[in-house]
């Protein structure tokens, strides 16, 4: 007979290396303690996940010549952002701290020994993928014009100083008395401001910056749509970034506890709520049933509701989603109109949404309203605007003023896949320029792409 | 030293705007029900994932033309299906009824108090994700001529109550003694019958009376292949269901316990087998092996075993998934003879291979087959069909004479993305025309569609 | 009142005839075992979906005209895969064994009877998925040009015999003191020997016998860049496989406890410093920061850390994670040099970086490093290399000799989608050829695409 069953667990554990021995007889709460692992790991999981999401909505929102980059700086952020926080970042955020203001030991993973409670490595995993999230968020708004040099400083200066010093002061002091807004009382669940208005910001600084891409606003000043040339994949990211919010969200208890699921409740109500009121402001304004725009409501929906998963009511949930997918509409139109190019409307889905989500935490607090509490939150986003912008703009102009941060008009026009990565995403298809022209083929000579030689028109007026 | 190590529990929970507290020495049934949830929304989270998979299937398998409208039907049966769901469908399915006919209350969700056991959150959130797979499955046989705002009006109405009130007579009677289905002893552990079949039905109402798509059938009546326009995508999709079907089968024990083990596998025996099935079958008869029905031989072997995931043996899996793959390819070519266009084959995936797997949870149980149980087997697909065809078919006929069901003509000639969105999935790339020609670029006035310009044979000739 | 509160557990076991009856009061260790079960199949569900992640990257980096071949080998090696190890493979490498060379029970889960512990199929499961892997590494480095029978005959013989026997070498003595590798003292945590190098070198026997594609190397004997068509949905397949070894590496317990935590970390930690690596290599050699190997870069550091994810720190896993991301560059270059076809760069991936990482578990040892150790871990990479290497040569061998192994050259110049399956992947787009030509439409005569029509510089001459 097999003689497998029964010992799997035993055989798991051998291969510890003997630190590790099996609690024959575990107690309860050591077996609640290992649930909370596995949960809190999942959820990391599934946050990580998110990586691909906004991979995907990023490339389909954008043009077909700048997907490599954009694939790129996605892959790119993540891996470099797992270094920085790893090195710096985590003991920012959540190393002893005097007053609250900056974390100052646990660089490295230092705290943890082999053998030794491994806590914080769950909890590091768990945070990894958060302080990720913020980065890749900038890598939309700032598509199609930025260096690919120029986008690794900044996500390691994101990902190490950024992020982690504001989100210790949210968070950090909930492990140990630190961060000062965490002490205000400041309600941020799972991070409306801390991950996504951080984001958010960034990603203005960076897009004003940058300036808009060649021919996004014509010579009378109006926006012109660029639209992006994959709709299944951006679709396909919208619904990997919702699969992502249920780790993003319930997995913030960090905890295998009954109230992941009134979270996961309210984040499933707030993103489906976003997803109606991005549609029906979009049907209303343009008369059509905009897809890329109703995609966003669901996003929108998303961060609305990070912050007040864990307070709210799920009716009040579906109020915070459509809220944040009227909005969401409105703030790319307006942000456009102020001639600030954001190719995928992260401004709107994560800076704007995101603030709206923290005061909504506070508007519909499940135990009440109350004057202090919403100023809290005000104080919480409006301090979050000024750290993470300012830091941000000050960081892309000492970047444009050094190494440079936008690519040369003639890349830019090509596409920053040949001129950045000399290669083609795409090189068995046929593709088009925004002219109604037949692109040569990738591979050929470099200047042969400006000289696209089928031109339907003639070919049509020829006929 | 950081101090976060061991007190991340106490950190989550603090953060629950002191509603709960932890229990500083839990149970080992505390600690098993928290196991319970944890299970029961990571299932959740995979069924919610079969969303992006239909999205994927549905348009891989379909025209590039018309890929925006998919996805953004796609999208749109969760986003409204959650809110009927929530709304009404739930308490209709699950409240408590006289007679075993239609629940009456628990609308809104208004059995819970925060603060409340939110195990009815969790449960709902399982419910909701497979209220929104039976919606869904309509969109595939009725694509690429639905009109837009006709497909909202039939998502809301299966998911507030097409989907419940049938849903509440096999499944409410396990919660309250009230449906009469399951009081007969009907199996359907996951929903053969309750979710597929109903899916089945109703896209079997939808695309007998929306007729085939323009094309579809020459002049001699005989089928024309469509082919569908992004093989990868479909593929991606299809691996997307089998995991999501990971929790839909094995959490539908809704308890984080051993029995999972062989739901999974006898889901997984099954989806592969089916492969083999369809496979072997089409091979046979078109003597090539044939990547789409391959797929839906996958998908037929998941949804023929979902009836009787937990009653049958893995080997009796293999049988009935092999079955299901080769009544699948028997069952597409015999409804395309029937001049029923549905373009991915959801009738015969979801219906038919439903209907099988209902009938085979009695012939293959491990328990022992017993004629009664097949007779009560037989009912409840009868009834499901009765029920489900005729509403359906009602329905869509109230639809089709007041806001219409299908758009013009010229606009299916020219694709739903333009016509009902004002959005190509694809504008940069060449796309090309079934007669073989180069269609000018989206964004060109609405008329030169009609008058693609680059026409291969004729450039040949010219040589 | 609804009634659904509270009762969900009883409702799942009165599913199970009465099999299964639930314990009231539970004890810790039942909850564990319970914990236990969610987790390893949990965990088999994420590495299920490195499925779809590999069938993604091979897709991608291979051309148009073969990516329905690629994803028909993709699904088939799992199919095929599942019915072959369940029939055989499982039983060879855990069944009993005299000697430890090959278990001799267990064949069709005969362990298992309905009503007994079911871990055996938990087990299984999460074995199943570990053989699927091992096979459908095999794939890219035979894509584009291999009979799709023949792969078929390949899949089974490997995931019958091939994979388990070594398998059981590494891991059956981990069960029953069987396997001699193992018995030795063998680390190979998750796979990387016994998984990735396996299929690794079966990948190498496979293009070594197969020959390269026509076309990659030219007439000079240099190896000419035959650029993949589709990068989002390699890119795409970078990030699932990446979720998918959250599931590979720390599942790899099969016991929900803390030490997954260690694991995880490990796991990320190499595959960014991979991606890393292999951005920092082939920058500084092409001066490009190509896409292609760095996501290449980001699965070798995860190979790189399947053998020892459990046994070294996380700076040290980033050392091997590095490493391998530099190693998997030049080894692509290497081997590319020798004039060995491997269009995805599997044997550089899986073989190369699989034998990397388990002589890293032996060098990083977080216990300290030991010759005894560092040869035993030799030793078990020779053997696979040895085992494997020869028998799949000797298996494509007999292929070749009886059944034919390569497709036609006409076959291959048209692309194994049309030849094999009949099927065009993107129907609806217009592609181009190698030599910059527009392809005709799929659907038209089969002559025609040997004459593409529409010359780009011929008619850019005659402007």
């Amino acid at each position: 007979m097999m003689r497998i069953m029964g010992l799997s667990v035993l055989v798991g554990l051998s291969l510890l290396g003997g630190s590790a021995v099996w609690a024959a007889d575990p107690t309860a709460a050591e077996v609640q303690t290992n649930l909370n692992y596995v949960w809190t790991l999942i959820a990391a999981a599934l946050v990580f996940f998110m990586q691909a999401g906004f991979a995907l909505v990023e490339t389909g929102f954008t043009r077909a010549k700048n997907a490599v980059n954009i694939l790129m700086k996605n892959l790119m952020d993540f891996a470099i952002g797992t270094i920085m926080f790893w090195a710096i970042g985590f003991g920012l955020m959540f190393g002893v701290t005097a007053g609250g203001w900056i974390g100052t030991d646990g660089f490295f993973l230092s705290e943890y020994k082999p053998g030794g409670d491994p806590w914080v490595l769950a909890f590091w995993m768990f945070q990894v993928v958060f302080c990720a999230t913020a980065a890749t968020i900038v890598s939309g708004a700032m598509a199609e014009r930025t260096k690919f040099s120029a986008y690794l400083v900044y996500s390691a200066v994101i990902s190490a100083l950024i992020y982690p010093i504001f989100g210790g002061w949210a968070w950090g002091s909930l492990y140990h008395g630190g961060g000062w807004l965490g002490k205000l009382g400041f309600i941020d669940f799972a991070g409306s401001t801390v991950v996504h208005s951080v984001g958010g910001w960034c990603a203005l600084a960076g897009a004003l910056i940058l300036g808009p891409r060649i021919g996004k606003y014509g010579k009378d000043g109006r926006p012109r749509a660029i639209p992006g040339h994959n709709m299944p994949l951006a679709a396909l990211g919208v619904f990997i970034l919702w699969i992502g919010w249920f780790g993003f969200n319930p997995g913030s208890t960090t905890a295998g506890i009954k109230d992941i699921a009134w979270i996961f409740v309210n984040t499933n109500m707030a993103a489906a709520a976003g997803v109606l009121g991005a549609l029906a402001t979009i049907w209303t304004i343009t008369k059509k049933p905009d897809l890329s725009m109703t995609l966003n409501g669901a996003l929108a929906g998303l961060v609305g509701i990070t912050a007040g998963c864990n307070n709210v009511t799920p009716a009040s949930s579906v109020a915070i989603g459509f809220i944040a997918g009227v909005l969401v509409v409105f703030s790319v139109l307006f942000i456009d109109r102020l001639r600030i190019d954001d190719p995928v409307g992260a401004v709107s889905v994560h800076g704007v949404c995101g603030a709206w989500g923290t005061l909504a935490a506070a508007i519909f607090n499940a135990e009440g309203f109350t004057i202090h509490q919403f100023g809290v939150q005000l104080l919480g986003v409006a301090t979050a605007f000024v750290w993470t912008f300012s830091l941000a703009f000050i960081l892309f102009k000492i970047i444009q003023a050094t190494m440079g941060l936008r690519v040369s008009a003639e890349e830019e026009f090509e596409g920053l896949d040949v001129g950045e990565h000399g290669l083609s995403a795409y090189p068995d298809f046929a593709l088009i320029s925004e002219h109604g022209t037949l692109l040569p083929p990738a591979g050929t000579a470099k200047g042969e792409y400006r000289t696209a030689n089928l031109e339907y028109r003639t070919a049509e007026a020829n006929k």
